[in-house]
């Protein structure tokens, strides 16, 4: 089947998020970590469920990372989730550890689950210990009504985030309604390869664990890890993907005829979160989609886009709506790419600035009319290969140095 | 001899610049590529000498740099170099480069020196001809005396530079005394190998051609590609060394038992020069200087100093002043370096923040006040060997943004 036609098939579902698919439940309080904002955050289901996760590739990896990992270790399979964010539990030795088993165990215990049927995770400043008391003391409150919700949970994950991201689509598969939802936090210390990006997709599928772990990883590398924000890769940040089962669908594996269908879903709840994030980078006022085509290969294509999408000048450039197209040609020479630079082509949206690596005459006025919008597509063709990849990025503003310059204090 | 001692025998020369050597002279003038600055500046040896050079690993590199290596790879010798400003010369295909070679044919006509003795260099914005009627006239008017002057070669070769860049020293050799000076611009699209920097050095020293190539190569790794800005390599950077041998010293090489005194005489320029760019990054309000100690290799630390440097999230916190350690350990943990994180050590200046990869209490008024200072080191310690290196760069202010949001328009 043609990927077109596959995603025909996918029905974007409006307002969906975590809770979309059937048998999940979540929500989020305040419990005193952050000054007034939510800060404690919990999705769960009715039955446990196959699970898979991909996790950052930062030595420093932190306490609740580990603990989730040893959860998945046991049977792959997870039935709640437990998130705080204001404190990311990084750099805090043996005792953060501890303590990340702990607020595994409290929140286990809370909801009547076995232990290694619980992830945890965390985001936030790194190198402060959990005041465990507050942990504990918001956990015990999950179950009250008034904490209900999925728009408390998209809220309490947030650090820095300007807006809540969530998104849900629909599927058919053996006659069945197979709903998959999604909800992310992360706008700073963002880059290729899992950075502080905290990302919860639910389905009421039912898919074989291997199959689900491996499309995971798939689709991570051509989603959350092609956004750049600031090129730093975080301590704390990790994908999870939880499959319930409810929508009482024949197993979907690779063998499964209709195993495309759920993967292109799957991939499109990813693809919108990732591109969520990059949207609402800190101090962002647009999403860049850098697009290249015809190199060497898919990883030559994927090293260009992410060289592109993680320089301070185009992003700079952009910001200004300036066609400065001469950094994306030194982003491109610098990415370390075996290309011929006598075949490189840009454009701006649909505007070519380059063709055959010398600069074509363009209207300056239309460029800039083009780069003043919200969402800008940068398109970089080679003449190497059949490789292609899109990255997604923002600009960088004043605010980025705003927000940063004074996060801590 | 221990490298301490070696130091102590370098003298700084006050005001001292590229024409401190015997034998150089210097100009510049406003040749009108720029609205008003000076934007043409030469450098010229009464006699020709054995000469070095370093260039961009860009793909796209530019075309005067490929005309001025085609001048070193004929003799090994220099006796001018022509440079000029506002336009990069950079992806300008055939005619940028017969553009190159007819401003190198028309400089040394003017200076009455065969055209491989020449070098060129350009700076500025890339995929825009040279209007090589005002080059040429600008070149007309070198040795006219309003013109002349290292302080005018100086401003001439700079950009968005906000200050001059000149260093000189003095050694003794074979009791005569040896001169180093140098000129250098520079102040975005800088990154460690080779970015959007240019820098001359003079020496009346007479140094075997070879032995200066090496050297120039590997003091270049220390201290050029040893700075960043922001994380760009650009098209048209290179160092050149010429020395004219003007001091009559016997021929200086690696078997000379004053080889070191000259070595570390040159490194002590390139640093310089090299501090003295980083400090004058765009927008920038500090000097950084990382300095990491115990690696596994030298390799390691400097991959992991250029990690710490190149962080917009470690930039914009000292831009902050903001004691935010935990991006320093972020940057460590992916840096993609073999190390212990349970040995790590961060100190800002001399106060410990980290120790064996644990916070330790520090006082927050004192690390405010450190980082207030407009020169901040930040020191990182292993314990996994005796790999060691510095790297400079700069804070990430809203500056930089302004800068870079409109530099082309």
């Amino acid at each position: 089947m043609a990927q077109s036609t596959v995603k025909q098939k996918i029905q974007w579902i409006e307002n969906g998020g975590i809770t979309s698919p059937k048998g999940f439940q979540a929500g989020g309080l305040h419990c005193g970590l952050r000054k007034q904002k939510l800060d404690l955050g919990w999705v769960y289901s009715d039955v446990p469920g196959n699970a898979a996760g991909v996790y950052t590739t930062n030595l420093f990896q932190a306490a609740p990372l580990k603990v989730t990992q040893d959860s998945l270790n046991q049977e792959q399979k997870l039935q709640g989730i437990v998130i705080n964010s204001a404190i990311a539990n990084a750099c805090t030795g043996e005792q953060g550890l501890l303590d990340a088993y702990e607020m595994r165990k409290v929140f286990s215990e809370k909801i009547g689950i076995p232990q290694h049927y619980a992830a945890v995770a965390s985001t936030g400043l790194i190198g402060e210990m959990l005041p465990m008391d507050k942990i504990k003391g918001g956990i015990a409150e999950i179950g009250e009504p008034e904490h209900d919700g999925a728009d408390k949970f998209e809220t309490a994950i947030l650090t820095t985030d300007t807006k809540e991201k969530a998104v849900a689509v629909k599927v058919w598969i053996d006659e069945k309604e197979i709903t998959i939802g999604g909800a992310a936090k992360g706008s700073g210390m963002i880059h290729p390869n899992m950075a502080t990006m905290l990302s919860f997709v639910t389905t009421d599928a039912q898919v074989e664990a291997n199959a689900l772990s491996t499309a995971l990883k798939r689709i991570t590398n051509k989603s959350f890890n092609m956004i750049t924000v600031d090129g730093d890769t975080s301590t704390n940040d990790m994908v999870l993907v939880l499959a319930n089962g409810k929508a009482e669908n024949s197993i979907l594996s690779e063998e499964h005829p209709e195993w495309e269908t759920f993967y292109e879903g799957l991939a499109t709840v990813c693809e919108l979160l990732a591109k969520e994030i990059a949207r609402d980078g800190e101090g962002a006022t647009k999403l860049i989609t850098v697009k290249v085509t015809g190199a060497v290969s898919d990883e030559a294509a994927s090293a260009i886009s992410k060289a592109i999408i993680s320089s301070n000048l185009v992003k700079t450039a952009i910001h200004g709506s300036d066609a400065n197209w001469g950094r994306i040609i030194t982003a491109i020479g610098y990415s370390g790419q075996p290309l011929d630079p006598n075949k490189v082509g840009v454009s701006l949206g649909t505007i070519p600035v380059v063709e055959n690596g010398l600069p074509v005459t363009f209207s300056e006025d239309e460029a800039k009319e083009y780069l003043l919008q919200d969402e800008v597509v940068l398109c970089v063709t080679f003449q190497d290969g059949v490789g292609e990849a899109t990255a997604w990025g923002c600009d960088l503003s004043y605010d980025y140095v705003k927000i940063n310059a004074s996060y801590r204090t």
